[in-house]
């Protein structure tokens, strides 16, 4: 017997018919005899409206009360699910965050969870009774007053609820079957992987590969939750009980037997570089430059910086999203004087790309075969940044495609 | 200072901007010293649209999911209203019905209310924040599961937490500015009251006039909590703190000096009326009838049973609504035997009148003055009930607007 969390987005719980197969999928899980806690987001579209609300009702307002409109979309996500489930003969009951109670921080909208309690649910489990429990929220046992993870927090929640639970594993049915090498739309030789470490779907999550929201595999990885990335399209019908499905799981690093050294490849398009040319080499002037850029919310993601050659002054580049460059320019202009360097060399049309593996870290030489591949391509490397388990680059955007393909085809991750 | 609840029904918050009216409202009363807890309905629509996916998600299903899902409207609402008025720079918030709690029984989907705490909104109250409190639920302490008071319940919601707050009034803000004589729509002539007694109001509420719910006005009669109708399209700008606006007072009838001996006259066209003749006089004969029209959930209205003239048969008359008179006829039919009559007699074209005022009480000849007036008209009665504070007649429906005209002018009910 298998202890399960299973979790369906907004797009699995849209309409009415669609629950309907969220629910096929929870019943030939429950008739498999598994213990099944299912998390459910608000209808595709019910947050969107309710947020909405929100700002019409008053553009700047009061989080906990932004919290109590827009925690009921899974409210009634959840009640839905259990009446088709019963429906269908399989015991079910709602839960909302504040009935477990899911204990969260008093940080309203954005809210982290501290605790579950999950005594009821198990308790329902003897009773062969999956619990439907609400995602995005919890209570703040204080205030007593419902409190919200944040957008895309029903990730959070489902890896929480089988923490809290203990289940062998936390089910994301989402709308790709997995985690790829890469993206499949620009390497169609991109490969699903069958498994992928906690840390290096961290570099991915982070850098682009959209498939679950990064808070909730740190907390998979926190609590050693393993996750199961898989299509909520497969129609529960289709689904063979004694194969593995087609999914991605992402895992401990000492459950992954044959470790690829590189994993996967992810970029990301809009960036922007900033170089500060001749700046002072003396302590303070990373201060000076990243200050001014915080206070004006500007998230900085690169930063290389070199050592002086002479002593006296250095280069400096970082990069920013493209959305912020013009902002960026500007805060480090206006900070000129405090900063004190010769000019700024900057460029809009630039991407980062990055090569993740566990590998890494012991393989020597894995970065230095990209440098080479890339030259071999006339492709022209602007900055280089590394981690124990990645390295990123930095290169003309144009060059894109043809440096994510040569190096997809390098790291031996092509489809066979 | 006035302790105030302020009740607002769905069509006075279909929108945001309806919803600023209301906060408008609310803000007149709380600047004015007074304070101020508001119930609130769903969005016009809300509680129908929840209601149609419960049912599309299985036609008969567990009351307590519908309850989790459904009572997400007022949740919406309690929150927006909340944002609005502190974006008025009213101190406000929301409260869920599990959050004050409203305790109910376990009857979930037509629950009644078991006691409500309000010590928090009190204790707002010497901040000056103003109470929105979720209308329509609570929640079943046993259980720690909402339940919904049932349709039209906000009213008895806004009732009950008058009662809890003891409050000096409960606003009851309506499409129609208080309690008139008779409908308006049939006679031209009818008056707004300034006051009714509770069991006056119980009349015309129960018998058609569409104002409240019957069941909240029983609570505020039990709790003696005064009630006021008033309509929710005054602009709140227009209204004059200084001078009583236009609406009815609904309360205890020792708070109405100058008891008028009729109040108001109700009626109901959807009547049919159904004679069982000639049915043995004895024991177990209304048992046998009524027996078999409960258990096919028909309700029964009027019953009219006169004393037997041969001491051996007698005649039984009785009125069901229009959409329950083909299945009544049938159960009677089926029933013949155990029952035992000669015919049936029925009609459907009839209007059930009532003539109310706790003044009856004391004045005799009431309501032989009616069937002297009618009888002048040529209007025929087909049979008449009787209770303390009002009396009703069965007529053929053709006369409805001549009957109730006259009797309006009959007792000196006519605006001058």
């Amino acid at each position: 017997m298998t202890r399960l969390v299973m979790k369906f987005g907004g797009s699995s719980v849209a309409d009415i018919d669609r629950i309907r197969n969220v629910a096929r999928h929870v019943k030939r899980e429950a008739d498999a005899g598994n213990d099944v806690a299912v998390v459910v987001s608000a209808m595709a579209g019910a947050t969107n409206s309710l947020v909405e609300l929100c700002r019409a009702a008053a553009p700047i307002h009061d989080q906990r009360e932004y919290d109590a409109v827009v925690a009921s979309g899974e409210q009634v996500t959840s009640g839905l699910l259990a009446i088709v489930l019963q429906d269908m003969g399989v015991a079910a009951r709602s839960w909302q965050g504040w009935q477990l109670p899911v204990v969260t921080t008093d940080a309203h909208a954005a809210a982290r969870i501290l605790d579950i309690n999950a005594e009821e649910p198990i308790r329902g489990f003897a009773r062969k009774e999956v619990a439907v429990v609400a995602g995005f929220q919890g209570i703040h046992p204080e205030s007593g007053r419902v409190a919200t993870l944040g957008r895309g927090g029903s990730d959070t929640s489902a890896v929480a609820m089988a923490a809290a639970l203990r289940a062998d594993r936390c089910d994301i049915y989402t709308d790709v079957d997995g985690v790829y090498t890469t993206d499949p739309r620009v390497v169609p030789k991109a490969r699903r992987l069958d498994r992928i470490a906690f840390e290096e779907m961290l570099e991915m999550a982070s850098l682009g590969a959209k498939v679950m929201q990064v808070r909730s595999i740190e907390l998979g990885m926190v609590h050693n939750v393993r996750i199961f990335v898989r299509s909520s399209f497969d129609r529960p019908e289709d689904i063979d009980p004694d194969r593995t499905p087609p999914g991605t799981l992402i895992c401990d690093e000492s459950e992954i037997m044959e470790q690829e050294v590189v994993t996967g490849i992810a970029f990301s398009k809009d960036e922007a570089q900033i170089s500060i040319r001749s700046v002072a080499d003396k302590p303070g002037v990373a201060a000076a430059i990243f200050g001014p850029l915080a206070e004006a919310n500007i998230n900085v993601d690169m930063i290389v910086q070199n050592v002086s050659a002479d002593g006296k002054t250095t280069d400096l580049t970082f990069t920013v999203t493209a959305a912020d460059f013009e902002r960026a320019k500007v805060t480090i202009a206006e900070a000129r004087d405090e900063i004190g360097y010769e000019r700024l060399d900057t460029a809009s049309d630039v991407t980062k790309i990055s090569v993740i593996g566990i590998g890494m870290r012991s393989h020597a030489g894995v970065a230095a075969r990209a440098f080479r591949a890339l030259a071999d391509r006339a492709i022209n490397i602007r900055a280089i940044t590394t981690s124990e388990i990645k390295f990123s680059l930095l290169i003309d955007a144009a060059f894109t495609e043809l440096a994510v393909r040569t190096l997809h085809s390098l790291y031996g991750l092509d489809k066979t």
